[in-house]
C-alpha cells in the first residue's frame, strides 16, 4: 500500500483545476451563492444522482451531460433548489450551462449543473447568468474556499479535504468539497459532493471508483433518513499530474481508490457533524450479518430511529431501543446471539442486558463521538454508518424555516 | 347497512365480561400496572402480534396461546416490558397466565399475556402475581375504566371506545381499550389494544375481521415509524349476546365488521392524538396510486418524515418537503401529474406549486388537525395514514426518559 497524505486545500489541490465563489443574490442574506470549478484541460467525469422519484430540473440535466464520461466544468447555485418549478425550470437549468459554458469558453454539454436551496420558486436566473459571469472572472486555484462556501445552505461551516498520493510514477491528488447539513436540509436542497483528481483515467473505470467510494461514504451517512430532490455527486478527472490510471501497478490502483474513499469519508463525516442541531457524531457498525445487505439495513434503522437519535442526545445508554430497531429491520433473527456496545461498553450480550458499569458509560455519553457496535452473532457481513443525535435544535430549525 | 351507536364504557361494554386494573408496585409512581380482563362464558378469539425480529417473552407465550382461537382472560402488566429478559423473562410470563388461570378458575392456556414498559429489566414477579390476586378480586363491569388506566406507560389519558350494532335478531356491542403513546414509548411498550365482543363468531371468522380493522387502524397510524417488541392486538368474543354472526344477513355481517373497524379507527385516532409532544392530528390521504402498496408507501413516507412532521409543528404549509417524501416512497413518479392540497388549500397542480392563499392556509394550520391530500394522478388506489407532527416535547421526552 502506497503511502497516503493528506494535504491542505479542496477542489483545487489537484493540477489544473481552477474555482470561484461569488455572492450573486439569490440568497437574501447576502452570503456567497454561485461556485464554479473549472479544468483547463479535458477532463473524465463520473456523476451520481438522487434516486428520488422527484429531481430537479439541474439532476435531468447533469445526468444527460454527465453520460458522456467527458466533463470541463461544474456549476452550482445556492438559496434555490430549482426543484418543483415545472418547464420554468428546466429552462433555467440549461440557461445555467449555457452562461457558464460561455462564460468559461467550453462547450455547453460539458458542464455540470446543480442547485440546492429552497423549493417550488423560480431561480432569479439574471442574478444567476450575472453570478456565472463574475465568477468566471476570478476563476482561480486560491479560489476552492470561496467555492466551498458558495454552495452552502443550512450548513455552520464549509467542508473541504484533498490527499496526495505518492505512486512509483509521482504524486496524484484527490480534492473534494460538499455540503450536506439535514440529509434533506430544510429547504430540501440536501447532499451536494464535487471531487476532483488529476490522474488521467477511462471515464468507466472512474465511475467504478466513485460508486465505490460513495457507496461507503455519502451513502453510509444518515440525518433524517431522507433523500433529496438534488443530491449530486461527481468527479473530475483531467491526468494533470501525467500519471495513468491504467499504468499504475495494481497496488498503486487500490490506494488510488482507497485515497478517493478516505476524501469521501471526511467529507461525509462532515456532513454528520454539521447536522441539523447534532451534538453527537454516532458510529453504527453492524458485524455478524449473514449478509452485508441485512448489515446495512440494521445499521440504517438504528442510525434512523429517532427514539435511538433522542437518547443519545439526553445521553442515556438506552440499548432496549437499540434492540428494537434492529428487530424492526429484520424478522428472523436470532436474538440471543446478539450483542451490542455503546461507547466500547457492553451493554447487550446473548440479546439481554448485560452488567455494565452505567457511571463509566455515563462519562463517555458525555463525549461528542458515540460507537455503537451491534453483533447479531449469525454469519460474517457488516457495515458501518455515520449519523447525528436528535435534538431540539433539529426540531427548531425544521419547524421555523419558512417556505 | 344497520345502525351503529356509540355507547359508553370499554371493554365491559359488551355483556358477559368484567375487568379489573389495580396498582401492584411495578410502576414506582404508585400508578394502576395490572389489568385483568375475564369472559365469564366461553369465548371465541384471534391476536396479532408485533412483526419485530425481536419480540418480548408474553409475545411468544401469547402467540401460543392465542393459535386455539379460544381464550378466557387476558392478563397486562405496565411498567416493565418483560423483553430482553432472557430465560427468565420467559419463566416469568409464563408465571403471569398460571398465576391468572388459578385466580379466575381457568385453565393458563386460555389466558393471554402482554407486558409493557421498560425494557431489559426482570419482572418483579412476585409483586405482579399478588396484583393478579388483587385485581381478580375485584373483577366487575364496572372495571373497565380501571384496566385501561392500568395499561397506560406514558400515555397522558386512558383510551377506551365501545359501539352497539341493531340487527334484526338483536343488539351485538363491541368494546375496546388501547395504549400508544409513541409508536415505540421511550420505554419501547407500545401498541397494545384488547377488543371484546358479546356476538357469537368462529375464529377463523373472527380473525379475518381483526386483521382487516386493525389493517386501517393500528397499522394506518404511525407517531415515529418504530414497531415494538411488545405490540398485541386481541379480540375476545364470548357470545352472551346469543347473536351467531354466521346467522346474520350478509349487510349485517358487514356492518359488524364495520363496527369493529370503527372501534378499532377511533382507538388508534387517539393514540396519535396522545403521540409523545403531539401538537397537531395529521391525517395524510393518498389518492391516484397504481396499486395500494404505493400509495401506503407513499403515505407511510410523508407521516413518517421528520422534516414534514417538524414542518407541521411549525404551522409551515412546506410542500417541498411533501414532495419529497413522495419521491423518496417510490422511483417511478410522473412527477407532473401530482396535486396536494393541504388542509383544503391547493398547494401543488401539476407537481409544481399553486398559487395559494397564504394567510387563510396560515389560519388553518394554526388548528390541531391537519388533513394533507395527496392525488398521485395515475391510479385508483388509495389509503389513509395518521399521525402526529415532530415537536420540542418529543425529542424532550424521549431524549430525558431514563433506562
Amino acid at each position: 500500500m502506497a503511502a497516503i497524505e493528506w494535504i491542505e486545500g479542496g477542489v483545487t489541490a489537484p493540477a489544473g483545476f481552477e474555482a470561484a465563489g461569488v455572492a450573486c443574490g439569490v440568497k437574501q442574506s447576502g452570503r456567497k451563492d454561485l461556485a464554479l470549478l473549472l479544468t483547463k484541460r479535458a477532463a473524465t467525469a463520473a456523476a451520481l444522482f438522487t434516486r428520488n422519484g422527484i429531481q430537479a430540473a439541474p439532476v435531468s440535466i447533469s445526468r444527460t451531460h454527465a453520460k458522456s464520461g467527458a466533463l470541463r466544468a461544474i456549476v452550482v447555485n445556492s438559496g434555490n433548489a430549482n426543484a418543483c418549478t415545472g418547464q420554468q425550470g428546466a429552462e433555467h437549468a440549461l440557461r445555467m450551462v449555457r452562461a457558464a459554458g460561455a462564460a468559461l469558453g467550453v462547450s455547453p454539454y460539458e458542464v455540470l449543473v446543480a442547485s440546492t436551496g429552497i423549493i417550488g420558486v423560480p431561480l432569479p436566473i439574471e442574478l444567476v447568468e450575472r453570478g456565472i459571469s463574475q465568477a468566471a472572472a476570478k476563476l482561480s486555484r486560491g479560489g476552492h474556499a470561496d467555492a466551498a462556501e458558495a454552495i452552502l445552505t443550512t450548513d455552520t461551516f464549509a467542508k473541504e479535504r484533498a490527499a496526495r498520493l505518492m505512486t512509483s510514477s509521482g504524486a496524484v491528488s484527490v480534492g473534494g468539497t460538499a455540503k450536506g447539513s439535514g440529509m434533506i436540509a430544510p429547504n430540501l436542497a440536501t447532499m451536494l459532493a464535487f471531487l476532483t483528481t488529476d490522474i488521467a483515467i477511462q471515464p468507466s473505470t472512474l465511475r467504478g471508483l466513485l460508486k465505490r467510494a460513495a457507496d461507503a461514504s455519502f451513502n453510509a451517512i444518515t440525518v433524517d433518513g431522507a433523500m433529496s430532490t438534488n443530491d449530486t455527486v461527481a468527479i473530475l478527472a483531467n491526468g494533470a499530474s501525467g500519471i495513468e490510471f491504467e499504468r499504475l501497478r495494481p497496488s498503486e490502483r487500490a490506494s488510488f481508490g482507497a485515497v478517493l474513499k478516505e476524501v469521501c469519508t471526511a467529507l461525509a463525516k462532515l456532513i454528520v457533524r454539521d447536522g441539523e442541531g447534532a451534538t453527537k457524531f454516532i458510529e453504527v457498525t453492524v458485524t455478524g450479518a449473514i449478509r452485508s445487505s441485512e448489515a446495512r439495513r440494521v445499521a440504517r434503522a438504528v442510525a434512523e430511529s429517532p427514539l435511538v437519535k433522542a437518547a443519545f442526545f439526553g445521553r442515556d445508554p438506552n440499548w432496549g431501543r437499540i434492540m428494537a430497531a434492529i428487530g424492526s429491520a429484520s424478522a428472523d433473527l436470532d436474538q440471543s446471539a446478539i450483542s451490542v456496545d455503546i461507547c466500547g461498553e457492553a451493554v447487550v450480550r446473548s440479546g439481554a442486558g448485560a452488567d455494565y458499569d452505567a457511571t463509566s458509560l455515563a462519562s463517555s455519553l458525555a463525549a461528542s463521538e458515540v460507537p455503537v457496535a451491534i453483533d447479531l452473532g449469525r454469519g460474517k457481513s457488516g457495515w458501518t454508518i455515520w449519523t447525528s443525535d436528535l435534538s431540539y435544535e433539529y426540531v427548531r430549525i425544521n419547524a421555523e424555516y419558512r417556505t
